[in-house]
């Protein structure tokens, strides 16, 4: 490609309103444009980048045996309705009506519609396995779209849907999608990680998600130091500290503890540590079958955080976890939210396991400004019920008992899930199995992030010049920087020899033949990440050499002209596969 | 690819509501399935041959030197509020609401988008021309979709638009765009047309339609017997008879013609021929300047129809054309539509050329269940206006003078446009000059219906049996079928080993290793119409043959086994390429 016939839209002003640095440098290298909140335009130099990232994604899933579909964007609402998210699926779902004022939404996903369209086409476990895959625009409307591409609310997703007539089957496929997955971040050139990961909303029995770990990450990813454990943390057990409870050593006495409303200013107050204080929260209850929900209280130490995943999967706390209001504490309590805790609580209380373990611990009194020292369990208030309800922190031990945890940022790219009978059961799709009866089908889905693994790489591979693509993902592999090309013929004409002979080799090449000032063309090739450059001067020209410049190189160096290919060849990672 | 690994959704039976043969063999080849109306999702086998498509319109237009884009689905409604076409887009817009209630649509059409991203994009005319493309799902919500992906809501599109400093360099794009075209379709291997167009709703000053030739298109298309004219009907000048309107010859009579209400009854009445007959259709007029909104006459001959595009862009005709009801006419003339005309007409009155032609002719007298006989211009009633208002007929001079019309049904599977400044001016879409000054930019719009094209191939290529693929776009360019190779190892490794074979040498091949009759087989690979078929078999095998079998030929033939790529190359037009 010619600089000087193809739309080279840098800019030097970093966006005020761009937060992350691939953000940032998506919009400064000319790669995406903001058309509105959420949605994004991708300009030549960025589409080529999203397309490399599609190609090898394709590849890769097309190896595993997947086979490629393409389903509508556009989704009629019954389908939804058979499998009840019509319902349960909130704001972020776009729904629309057509001109016959039919209900319908742009896809965020489509487990129902490759559910219809498979009990449709298969009738035999003879056909199973299959998986197949789309790469495709979906929709989801995010209440707080962030991040440029990151965070988008229409973007570029690869899922795909496996079916089987059991559940050995489905592990089969799922550890073949796994090992594809990896296959495809290694090709990617991402850091990355596979981390046990909560099912969530989506359904099913397991799954996994893969992390770009990048400090702007959104996730908490938790790892072993001496293990392969890893899990985002919404799913990282915290296991139960180990040994008995000590014995009690203190009265429990009542404290007047005016105006302390929260954990810190407690343990301040009565000059303890936070995690000698009991935190008590108070939550919606799952409705009985009166119809009627009440609260459940929720124990942690003080200087742990609730996981408001492992919160929502217990059956009896209500999902969507909702806080109690502070009307509702007042009521049910007669004091305010700082001042409760579990010693005559009259509601049902769950402890998490190390909030179990305290002893001799301070907690609200249920009297407003006032809190209870030296309260034990058993002695003081029964222990009933202790669960894992907290976030492990650095230091914890590792749940599989090898080592402690260490805690990264991540970004999600891609998130393999047992779906089991979810979708399949709800919308009745089944084939005949071994025996020639009707068997419920078993499902897997596996998502990645097209247009998300674009910031992600960006995200981890950057300077303060711009963005450094890894070869494979690169707009363009090569740029050839003419230097006052416009002046010389020979320099001109050097240049564009170059780029026919590099092209020809199966290079993607940028030849750079603008009349711009050198500053500015290296500016924007660095900019842009191009991984390499060759500079085609007069002065070079005159000794048979060119400049070369890999994007991450302290220094340049010469080149013989006549080296430049196999130079090339043996620089580029394309030598070593 | 192995069939047995692979979703070969053949069927039997012809689906009762598809209506055109391409809809019912994309239904039995497992290439398409419906999930709503006007809403299909792509099978593997149709996939692979709408990515086929896909890629060569990609390498045309990137070989123009457009550059591709991609922009979003999803369009906020101020962009089209500021074009004007918020108002204007009838029904077909899908419209809808984000969640916090702003309006969005699914974009038919980019051209907005594109013009917003442009004026903000680029500065100067030394950044011109450029032509920005995408290949894209976009939405129409049609009244009445049919046709499987003929005429989906759902559809895949190539857009590209053009921007210039002038009208010269759109002109210059327009005919790289036209060339360019005709390399897609040739490639294709689509017998088509590029026929001048009624430039539309879309706006601009010159367009050219490119029509697959089929007995199953929607349009009709217009050619010269002689020359190079061709056009769609919409667009085809009627030219005015040759010659003077011969003098009268009778007096003009009032007829009593009760309850004859069309032209035939009363041409048969009256004994005359239906192009002795003038046609009086009574149609909305422009508003006025004062907002008031009355009827205009347009008079046609009788055996001619009315060109409802050439009728709309008369300037004193309301958009969109718009009959007069039954009421409105007999509030102004006193008399049922059956019997008005021209004579005495209380309305204005334009005349078609050919009626204008017309001499001792007959129309209704403006009262009920009369008519006029004798009827002349000029004497009886003054020929103030005439126009061209009708369709051509065959045998109608071409408009360029030479040779007569014929007519023949096309499928539009390209449009051009040149926009001019419709977009722009209204966008204030501005670039600097040669002299600095601030010009509005010159566009023109090109789009190419990428899932249509493929229903357009079936349409021209494919027998009793199935569909006949160009080798370019074939899903797969040979099969090789295995007879009873579950039994015999020896068929089942030749055609293992063949397969690897053509594969190694670059050809897409379906090896069809499924455990079914050698029957079912055959019309299978007839049906998806995969244009090169190798059968091995234990019987050949013995010979050292394989057999082999054009789609198009009538008879097989048997290949040595050792000659099997070199003649597959030979009867593949990639061995012209």
């Amino acid at each position: 490609m010619r600089a000087s016939r193809y739309l080279i839209a840098t800019q030097k002003e970093t966006p005020a309103d761009a937060e992350i640095i691939s953000h940032q440098m998506m919009l400064r290298a000319g790669m995406i444009r903001k058309l509105a909140s959420g949605l994004y335009s991708w300009l030549p130099m960025g589409l080529r980048v999203l397309r490399k990232v599609e190609r090898i994604v394709r590849e890769e899933m097309d190896k595993s045996g997947a086979q490629e579909v393409l389903m509508p964007a556009v989704q009629p609402a019954e389908l939804w309705q058979e499998s009840g998210r019509w319902e349960q699926y909130g704001g972020e779902l776009l729904r629309m009506n057509d001109r016959h004022g039919r209900d319908f939404c742009f896809g965020p996903t489509h487990e129902e519609v490759i559910t219809d369209l498979i009990r449709n086409e298969l009738k035999s476990y003879k056909e199973l396995p299959a998986n197949f895959y789309q790469i495709q625009t979906k929709f989801r409307d995010e209440r707080r779209p962030r991040f440029g591409v990151m965070r988008a609310r229409e973007f570029i997703m690869k899922d795909a849907y496996s079916f089987h007539v059991n559940a050995e089957s489905l592990n089969d496929t799922y550890q073949v999608m796994h090992r594809t997955y990896c296959a495809i971040f290694d090709r990617l050139g991402l850091d990355y990680r596979p981390v046990e990961a909560d099912s969530g909303a989506i359904g099913g029995s397991a799954s996994h998600e893969f992390h770009v770990l990048a400090s702007s990450g959104e996730d908490a990813i938790v790892f072993s130091t001496d293990s392969d454990y890893a899990a985002n943390i919404e799913k990282a057990e915290a296991v139960a500290p180990a040994g008995d409870r000590p014995s009690p050593s203190e009265e429990m006495t009542e404290v007047a503890t005016p105006e302390q409303r929260t954990i810190e200013a407690v343990a301040t107050f009565l000059k303890v540590d936070a995690n000698r204080c009991a935190k008590t929260l108070l939550v919606k209850a799952e409705e009985d079958d009166n119809g009627n929900s009440g609260l459940i209280a929720l124990i942690l130490r003080g200087d742990h955080t609730l996981n408001e995943i492992k919160a929502e999967n217990l059956p009896d706390v209500a999902e969507p976890l909702t806080m109690a209001t502070d009307e509702e504490i007042e009521q049910v309590v007669g004091c305010k939210a700082g001042s409760i805790g579990p010693v005559a609580l009259p509601v049902p209380v769950i402890v998490d396991r190390s909030a179990a373990h305290m002893v001799d611990f301070v907690c609200g009194a249920n009297k407003e400004g006032h809190h209870l020292t030296g309260v034990n369990w058993e002695r003081d208030v029964a222990l009933a019920r202790v669960e894992d309800l907290r976030d492990v922190v650095e230091g914890d031990p590792s749940p599989d008992g090898k080592g402690t945890l260490e805690i990264r940022r991540g970004i999600e790219v891609g998130h393999i899930f047992k779906l089991g009978n979810k979708y399949s059961k709800a919308m009745n799709a089944t084939v005949l199995d071994e025996n020639g009866k009707s068997a419920i089908l078993e499902m897997g889905c596996y998502g990645i992030g097209v247009s998300r693994i674009v910031a992600s790489s960006i995200e981890q591979n950057h300077d303060d010049k711009g963005i450094i693509w890894p070869d494979a993902i690169a707009p363009f592999e090569v740029a050839i920087v003419t230097l006052n090309g416009h002046k010389s013929p020979a320099v001109m004409a050097a240049g564009e020899k170059l780029y026919e002979q590099l092209r020809q080799a199966g290079f993607d090449v940028l030849l750079d033949d603008r009349n711009e000032r050198p500053g500015v063309k290296f500016a924007d090739m660095e900019l842009i990440g191009i991984p390499h450059r060759f500079v085609v001067s007069e002065r070079g020209l005159a000794a048979e050499t060119l400049e070369y410049k890999g994007r991450r190189d302290e220094d340049k160096q010469d080149i013989p002209l006549a080296e430049a290919l196999p130079f090339l060849i043996s620089a580029s990672p394309r030598n070593g596969l």
